[in-house]
């Protein structure tokens, strides 16, 4: 079966590396991905699958750190000038781009799902000469948005994907659903999509990334230690004043802020994990002489495990609302982005280093790796775990020009391939299990 | 009349010292003058006033800052081994020291009122033999309590008014009401002796302070200035924790305290009149690696007026709640003092100047002159204006042999016969006004 | 002699209003008035002054809050296509937009000065129909500048002095110097002058203002009570690093700022008299899960003294410098304004009065009026005033279609008329005092 | 030789019970242990070792937290009436504890170094009837001292191993030293008899602890995993003022030490390790209307490695500076004590597994555990190990009546005779290594 996959993703390559360029090319921030998702479900639904989308696969109350309506808006507009699929659009439309792709077998067998995501970051992507993408002139066309952390990548293997398994049906037992996820910057899309049931009949779920630091022809089975995350937004309204005149009649929201950062910051640490809290930016008061009415202040928090970073949540909460007691200032606290740890199911490895093992180009097998940073499929991980399924998350190593979330991140394409053929076989060999 | 005021006073002198010196060797502070109280209603009684004592001219609710029933019962004993009357000691017992006594001419006229204090300060008195109470053997016997203030002789110029208007009866119209009033020091009792009506029948109102930097022989008709101000005692409770082994499980009083104290001295400036704030002493934990779960600190705030005073409060109120929820801490807070601004009536100040010009040995008459610090006898003040009647505060100069609150504080004893004769003409003429 | 000025006022009427809608028109603000003050400059000359500019008038390192390189060279270049008077911008360019003007009658007598202020606020004006400029057509041109508080008028008033004085040279005694000052707002420009030695040889000196809540047709002969202020930006400068991966390499800035920022509102009152102190402005970090190298913020102080200013500020550089070293970050600290508090010679007030009540128009006069807030008139008052010579503040009223700062502020132009004649007979009786 | 070893332990039994309980009764803490180092030093010399004290093993000035010369003092006049043997005393005098016994075969072999701690702690014991030093009349007779953590064990076991040593001296080959520190609760006395050079010389070492939660019978070859930490007592003075009157002549030292306890809290997290930071007590201020001029706090510092404890000391550090630089207040801090972590050299364990193992009343053996706390014996391995020694920490099991710190705490003496015995044979067959 591997020779099969292999000579249909050998033919396949110049198209991977297209999708993946053209993505690059039109690079869409998280909630904006009408292009991206209206492509992909356009394209699903000619191979066969069945494709639902928006509001069927996204529930909007779960959805974290949306954009204000006027920028889905004119994003939408900018999708459609540049080439998105206009049918899709009604469904994608406010900020619903999430894409499921299910195809069915007929025959009796496990229900396996691979994530991908498809966002692009909010950053300026180089111009200059030696970087790729602007040599050849695949960088972004759109201001202050890039994929700078190989998501343009995913998404071409989640279509790769979908190719080679509607070639394959035959060979497939039980189904197969391929989830295009949005807004996984900022850990802001996976739970809308849990919440709207996605993975609720999943047997083997995969979720995967390129890059990380791990070499070209090696393959991580169960990339681990994904910190449980929060993000916060909070904003301050108080009551503004002349500060010479009658500085008594302000409600002081800078104050405030001020004395929630500290008392932020020296929260305990947690004797089950680490943990880290930090406030990264601040904006406060609008003139010198005024006692400031208003202050903004972004944050995040993190643990070791959930409970740790639940601990730490909790006593911000307690630290913001108080702060604001003192000042006698409305606290506003958004939750912007959320994401737990989950550790791959230990059982699902040997599968997954039997599979990578007749991929050609594979040159190196880890079972697990310490991951750093936060990510939202750890959301799908654990509600597939905790419904009997197994989950795991897997890393293509590829060479990179330059670190994730910088402006000259490129990939070594190669890795397209490798993880085409790597996730086909999981889906087709997993009736075999 | 001044003719025979002067004479009864002259004849009293030396019993004027007497009590002085008695009451300085016995020095009782705030809400435990059971000694000096009894002593005060017992002649009161002698002299034909009415006396109405304890329960009677104290609201029990109203009262601020009084110490606990092991202190107040164990301080009563000693009254009663130091010479207290021990008739009057169950109507004063559990901290009830206030006394009014009452004559009445039976003719037609206003209703006056002096209100002298009687408590000590908690200060150990110097031994040193340059100190004269020490060197002619009237030093306090008791231990930390001083009469360093010079209620002392306030209380000898109540006992020697009283003594002077009982001789002098046929000469009174309306009647005369002298409130020898509990814990003047930090501002603890006056208010429950005005919720409890003392004064709501007054009409013409004096309270008097000896020396404050005024020279011996001069008479200040109408002290002014004296600051807003409310003492607050605040107590933390949380929970304590192994600071290396769980800290997560402490809730740390200490951080909450801190916290506050911070907040607190960051309230406003009021354009208003000035203002101070103070946390003057602050105690906390227990051990090095113990998450602290107390903390108790004391502090004051200030103002100009009452309005800038309730400010900074209600500020406060606000910083010490919102740092308790911040932490998880429970608060408790105390207010253990508290008095108002008050300015002396006008009207009143000339009627004042023309009794002190009789007097001998007043050499110096001043209408008013700006207080430092704070004085409760401004809730009588400001009750009494409020019911239509007029009131002031008279300072009787004396020379200091060293400042107020001093260990070695004392007064020249002139200034007793001066205050005493003012006073008297004061309550004698007041049917002519 | 009052009615040879009035008479000249009379007819110079309509072209007072014409010089204050133009400034008005092209509004600029503290540092780059390069417009206004060519042809400041320029007519003065014409007149017969001997007109010094620019560097002679301002000391380079004196200066305060002086905008970057780039804007002054952009503001200069619209000035110029605004028409300003191209012989004279090489004297004021690089934010040099000071004008002296000198009329010596050759005649002895005292050196009189006059100082009024050119600069325009940072602030959009309205364009509603209700309000006059924008009806008729004179509102500002240039985007987020507006004469709102009055200082077109100034420059008015100013030009015309010198148009009268230069008509009646022949009835001065002494000499005359009319001092067209850049940057009063923010407290910015008066400290570059005096500095400059321009205020050195003055025995009177006249500085005014219109309108600040007094009514058409009243003249105070001396504003008082201007507090001393200190206008302070900071700029931490710390070390980002990844919040997640590696928080101990970072040095927080924001931290800092925010320990800085409760501290600096924690420092103590001051017994000598009020005192304020406010940030106003808090900028910090970049992104959420960085941690934040760089921390600005805005602060003033202010004191009813000088001595209390000096102290909050004295205390307020204590607080900035230890928040740094707390955690190791460097403060970069400017001071962008100062003012100190001036009290107007009581012996001018009389001869002030005199002269006011000469004017047509003239319906009220007072001798003095507390002020609120800061002027930096009060530097050249007190240089004035240290080496012997005497000075006032006067307030010219005028009605105000909305308060001083407002995006609607307007007068009633008639206070032109009355400024520039009171402002000359103080110039032209001098000689007889 | 085990049985010899076990026939002469049986025999000393008794006597090992009377040692432990004398200790107990006479519970000394740290750098007052003048009674038991000096019955420890005369018990050595009896037995034939060299004897090594005070100043000879006790570097001055690296001893830390040393209590004040008067309760020195105070401390050896009663350890004099209670029995410590007078010659001894006046080499310990003045707080040097220390003793070190050593015993040379005069046969080649390995110096081999014993550590056993002698001090008590700070507390009250118990004297309820379930208590059992209590019921046996054993427990502490000097107040406030109780030896609530098995140092009493430790050191009899230290004189068991002595008169073992001594009886087999000729089975012995190299030298053995026997440490008897003073002071290990608070870390404070490892450091000073290290930079005495105590342990420079060594090429195996061993410390023991008894209890920690280990059953009786268990012995723990290696116990791992002690935090660094740093003891550290901070003082600030300022100036005092009245609150009222002149808050300005002020310098706060509370204000200063709510902003260092705010921002020690604050100080980042390590990516090497867990840390900690606790400010366990402060205390501040002496009244209610005083500016605090004093101020004291007693925090510390932990981490997983020694680098992180220095990273949160040194940023500790800079705070404690920055925030009296704040407030102009000068700050005294001293460092009280101090450990390293230290982990147990791998090569060690097997030979200790082995002696252990022929030990009767040994049940089980494990390699390594992870310890909690801190310990200062780190200080003395991390020595010997850097000048190529091996070291490691035992922990013999007991059975605990009370967690260790209790007012209760009481061991099953049982474990004296285990670990005589299994340090003895540790000693006897070093040469055979």
């Amino acid at each position: 079966m591997e020779k099969r996959v292999h000579s249909i993703v050998e033919e396949l390559s110049p198209t991977l590396l297209k999708w993946r360029r053209d993505f690059h090319r039109y690079a869409e921030s998280g909630w904006v991905e009408f292009r991206t998702a209206s492509i992909v479900a356009s394209t699903l639904q000619e191979w066969g699958f069945e494709v639902k989308a928006g509001r069927e696969v996204i529930k909007p109350e779960a959805r974290m750190g949306v954009p204000s309506e006027a920028f889905l808006r004119q994003q939408e507009q900018r999708a459609l000038s540049q080439g998105a699929v206009t049918e899709w659009l009604p469904r994608l439309s406010g900020g619903f781009t999430g894409v499921v792709g299910i195809l069915d077998s007929g025959r009796p067998g496990p229900t396996v799902a691979f994530r991908v995501d498809m966002d692009a970051l909010d950053l300026q992507e180089s111009a200059d000469a030696d970087h790729l993408p602007a040599a050849e002139g695949f960088a972004s066309v759109n201001a202050n948005m890039m994929h700078a952390c190989g998501h343009d990548a995913h998404t071409a293997i989640g279509l790769g994907l979908a190719y080679v398994l509607s070639r394959m049906k035959g060979d497939l037992r039980g189904r197969v659903k391929l989830i295009f996820q949005p807004a996984e910057e900022g850990v802001r899309g996976a739970r809308s999509m849990v919440e709207a049931g996605v993975v609720d009949d999943v047997d083997l779920f995969f979720a995967c990334h390129v890059g990380t630091g791990v070499p070209l022809g090696e393959v991580v089975c169960g990339a681990d230690g994904y910190l449980a995350t929060t993000k916060i937004d909070v904003t301050y309204r108080g009551v503004a004043s002349h500060a010479g005149g009658h500085p008594e009649d302000g409600k002081n929201a800078l104050l405030a802020a001020a004395s929630a950062v500290l008392n932020l910051h020296a929260i305990s640490r947690h004797s089950g994990g680490n943990s880290r809290i930090n406030v990264g930016v601040l904006h406060a008061g609008s003139g010198r002489n005024i006692i400031p009415n208003h202050a903004a202040f972004k944050l995040e928090t993190r643990g070791d495990t959930s409970e740790v970073n639940e601990y730490i949540l909790s006593r911000a909460m307690d630290v913001i609302h108080g702060a604001a007691a003192m000042y006698g200032v409305q606290a506003e606290i958004d939750i912007v982005g959320k994401a737990d740890s989950s550790s791959p199911s230990p059982e699902l490895l040997p599968y997954i280093r039997a599979q990578a093992s007749k991929v050609a180009g594979v040159t190196s097998i880890v079972d697990t790796r310490n991951a750093s940073g936060s990510e939202d499929a750890t959301y799908m991980m654990e509600r597939v775990k905790q419904r009997g399924g197994l989950a795991s998350y897997l890393v293509f190593g590829t060479t990179l020009a330059a670190g994730h979330h910088n402006e000259k991140f490129d990939i070594d394409e190669r890795v397209l391939g490798i993880g085409v053929q790597t996730l086909a076989l999981c889906a087709l060999c997993a009736g075999d299990r």
